[in-house]
């Protein structure tokens, strides 16, 4: 482990070997060409007469470029070791298999790096000696440098979508001379740009640069090469402005034109360690910063298509795109790597929905019960003086909030009592209840004491409070929580229930006592070790508390 | 930034919106519920009389849940915060959505945690009071622990292949009480295990836990919690032997019972920040690990389903499949999430392909020229005596190799001439000399000489050596150089094929003069800024002492 970056490969040599296998054992339309690094499709036979697509190049790009074989993309794909160009020698052995199986001619797609031209440049000389009817395509798609070098623009993740583009023209019989030509056009209308906020590293090596904590480089490469610029790390939405401004810059050589009222076809790539949950973002980003700018967002795709080993990072890929583009991006492949995408024009499309009509109904229109109002009022006042006591009880084996918790749903009880009545139905009491502590009482507890109150509320009415009626509630009650898991809370759910139970039927005689031995079993404190909880469960507190200011309420009206 | 890992995020607070909205922009079926994070499909119409299925969970976990949504899959799935249960309100809002679209029923798909089993069992207590038929799966696949405590085994990534299997019963039109009993026994047949080299962290918060470099720790669950044990990290098919030892291994409570001649679907799912070269890597290990232990692979899924963050680690999930497993986990679906997957058995399906037959044919029957094998002699002779000064050389503009590789052309032609015969045919020599410097010279330079030759051999035959012939040949050399972007080096190439041809038309009058003011315009050295090139370019240095050596041997001749 010289790198500092951990990696589950221990051979640089063998991993590229290993990854291939992994990619086609786990695919069916796939084959490893004996011999050589070339993942070539299975079907040959469906070549014969159609144009044949190679592309390849060095590995940690990762599902570039073996990912894309398949109908509709590229025919086969040459693998090299990690960031080298792959060997003349297999590329020719590819370009031959393809040949021998009767296509029509051999494209070659090719990213604009100066092994990978010379190599597969060499291969397709070779080849062109046995008579076949090769040709190539360069992608150079980076819009980093404003003034490029004799070398030229590098070829990024763009090489993906030609390779979509022209595979869905060889899959509909198109001639290489054609779609040399269409690709040559559309070349003109790829630009991408990426952003690092990490290196990353060969298998063995050092990262490939430093970059210091917050700061993000600008206009990278995909071979761990650093960019153009550095700066501090800002939110998805500076960070795609800066790309997108730098990508449309018309003082750049290298810069896409683009002007309001375009089409494109943009591509969000994972560099590799970004997470799907900035990657979201970052396509959110993209979509409005374009749409912003007046652009039609035509199509979206998001996802890891072009990596940089484990580089976190992100580059966007935007293709100015006609009827003929989106024709091409929309048509059917096999290829593994292509996501499952839309067809449809994002921009423009409606994507929300209205929500459900208010789902509880809390008007109420009965007796006023006066004993539950002030019962309530007795409970909360009785929670709110408790607060301090349950809380450092919640410290012992929790995370010290249960006195806070059951403030909150005193203050929302008695917020409520304010400006509503109370009704004389005992299961819409009990649904008031459930939904006050549900949304105001948050945690474990609230969701606790709500989903016993809810199951139990539809069993209790005002023509059926009979004490079976309530036993059936309880048991609905503890029924529900039985269903999530919280069996253990049922003990104290369930005295608190009979408790009101017995109120409403006017039979309190219950006490509350013995619940300093409940363990709790769900939420933070059941991973506390039982031999910890030598003081009463402070959830269970603060129930006998609540039956206590019930019972107190109760004589008073004796 | 306080976490010291860095996102593309600055509000902890709208990052899930900001992410759910890029995810439902870039789908076509996919819709935002107005004030709710639940993501639900576009075409409802087409739910009725069919089950509906929920899911959901806290974030973090991308593409869980959204992404999963889609015909063959999800009705809708709700988001809570980064790694917080989603508010029981967007459940019921969620349920209700999907009633009122007229499904036959809800089924809630909900992972083993305390949270989301209390408030998706709270919603689902709410629809029943609304006369709606609900009924939930918990999803407990988690093998770390060998004794779990009372809260059960987590969910983990299994949650992704019951939401398929049960997605499939659904479309099927199968009713809900029977995917809710097929569902409870494909749950005892789901097992899953995770290893992470690396903690992740919450947006704005520290990393979750520390892991000293080189370690890696086993069992971990999805939400930044550390797992059941720490080891040195290990090659991939080690930490694969480990996983699926612990899995399967009878005195763990939480196993799964696997035998020889069991038929599984594997997933192996990168926990976020995985390069994917090392993702292939683990995937050829798994399937390794299995079919060594007897086991039929059926299927294989590999990529980002369940994440936790950015996360650098994996999971590995097993489904114990019989012929239904197979048939649905086969079954269509639109969710943008699912990959494109094989349904043919991936253990016994032929991998390899063969190579083509040998491309260069190396059989040579032409007169012996001997004048052609004593140049040879001694250009290799020369090169090689200037080995150290054409390193010399390189080491101020290049990498310092440049005598170095072409002492290996040397070495590898002089090896060549001990056992061959030189053919008669100039072509065919050009073509001998290709192959041996591409094979053995390696770099830019074997290829870009390989390249020329290859190129221009086809131009001249026994027959047809005239000067015209050899412009021609020197013509395609130099158009296939411009093809791979090579133009400068064609000066150096053109003088040395110059060269060749004035030696085989007997009128050798070219010297090896003028070299030193080319500019290298490809490979390493054309980073080099040209003021630091005062120093005559090595390899055109080289090519001026081949000229001298061919002309020495021509005097000598004459």
């Amino acid at each position: 482990m010289t790198s500092g970056i951990k990696k589950l490969i221990n051979s640089v040599d063998s991993c590229v070997d290993e990854a291939l296998y992994g990619l086609v054992r786990a695919s069916e339309g796939l084959s490893l060409l004996k011999g050589h690094r070339v993942v070539i499709r299975s079907d040959l036979d469906n070549l014969r007469g159609k144009v044949a697509l190679l592309s390849g190049g060095g590995s940690g790009h990762e599902p570039a470029h073996g990912g894309y074989v398949g109908a509709g993309m590229l025919s086969a794909a040459v693998a090299g070791g990690v960031f080298a160009s792959p060997p003349p020698a297999s590329i020719l052995a590819a370009i031959l298999c393809l040949h021998n199986a009767g296509a029509a001619g051999v494209l070659l797609i090719v990213k604009n790096y100066t092994g990978d031209r010379l190599n597969f440049g060499l291969a397709a000389e070779q080849a062109r000696n046995h008579g076949i009817t090769v040709d190539m395509v360069i992608v150079a798609d980076d819009c980093a440098f404003d003034r490029p070098s004799k070398a030229g623009r590098r070829g990024l993740c763009g090489t993906v979508l030609i390779h979509k583009l022209a595979g869905a023209l060889a899959e509909e019989g198109c001639p290489l001379d054609q779609i040399v030509l269409k690709m040559t056009e559309v070349l003109k209308r790829i630009g991408t740009l990426g952003v690092g906020l990490s290196p990353c590293s060969v298998p063995g090596c050092l990262p490939s640069f430093d970059l210091p904590p917050g700061d993000m480089e600008l206009g990278l490469g995909i071979h761990g090469e650093p960019g153009i610029k550095r700066s501090k790390v800002a939110s998805a939405d500076e960070v795609v402005k800066l790309m997108i401004d730098q990508m449309t810059n018309p003082d750049s050589q290298s810069h896409l034109p683009l002007k309001s009222g375009d089409s494109v076809v943009v591509c969000v790539n994972n560099l590799g360690a970004l997470s799907c949950l900035e990657m979201g973002v970052v396509t959110r980003a993209a979509i409005i910063c374009l749409e912003n700018q007046g652009v039609v967002v035509a199509r979206v795709m998001s996802g890891s298509f072009m990596t940089s080993l484990e580089m976190a990072g992100v580059s966007l890929t935007l293709v100015r795109a006609n009827q003929e583009t989106l024709r091409l991006f929309d048509a059917r492949t096999t290829a593994l790597a292509w996501p499952h995408l839309s067809n449809v024009c994002v921009t423009g499309c409606r994507y929300i929905s209205d929500p459900p009509l208010q789902c509880i109904d809390v008007e109420f229109v009965g007796e006023v019960f006066h004993v539950m109002r002030k019962t309530l009022e007795r409970v909360c006042f009785t929670l709110l003086e408790k607060q301090e006591e349950l809380n450092s009880l919640d410290r012992a084996a929790g995370d010290g909030d249960c006195g806070n918790t059951h403030a909150q749903a005193a203050r929302a009880i008695q917020e409520w009592l304010q400006d509503h009545r109370v009704p004389g139905c005992p299961g819409k009491l009990l649904s008031v209840l459930a939904g006050l502590v549900q949304e105001k009482m948050g945690g474990s507890s609230g969701a606790l004491y709500s989903l016993f109150l809810t199951a139990a509320a539809g069993h209790v009415t005002e023509e059926q409070s009979s004490a079976a009626a309530w036993a059936s509630a309880i048991h609905a009650g503890t029924e529900a929580m039985r269903r999530c898991g919280a069996s253990a809370c049922v003990g104290v759910l369930f005295i608190c229930l009979w408790a009101i139970m017995c109120l409403l039927t006017k039979r309190a005689t219950l006490g509350a006592e013995g619940t300093c031995n409940l363990t709790a079993q769900a939420g933070r404190a059941s991973y506390i070790a039982a031999e910890r909880l030598t003081l009463p469960d402070p959830g269970a507190v603060a129930v006998a508390a609540t039956l206590r200011a019930v019972l107190e309420v109760l004589e008073g009206q004796k």
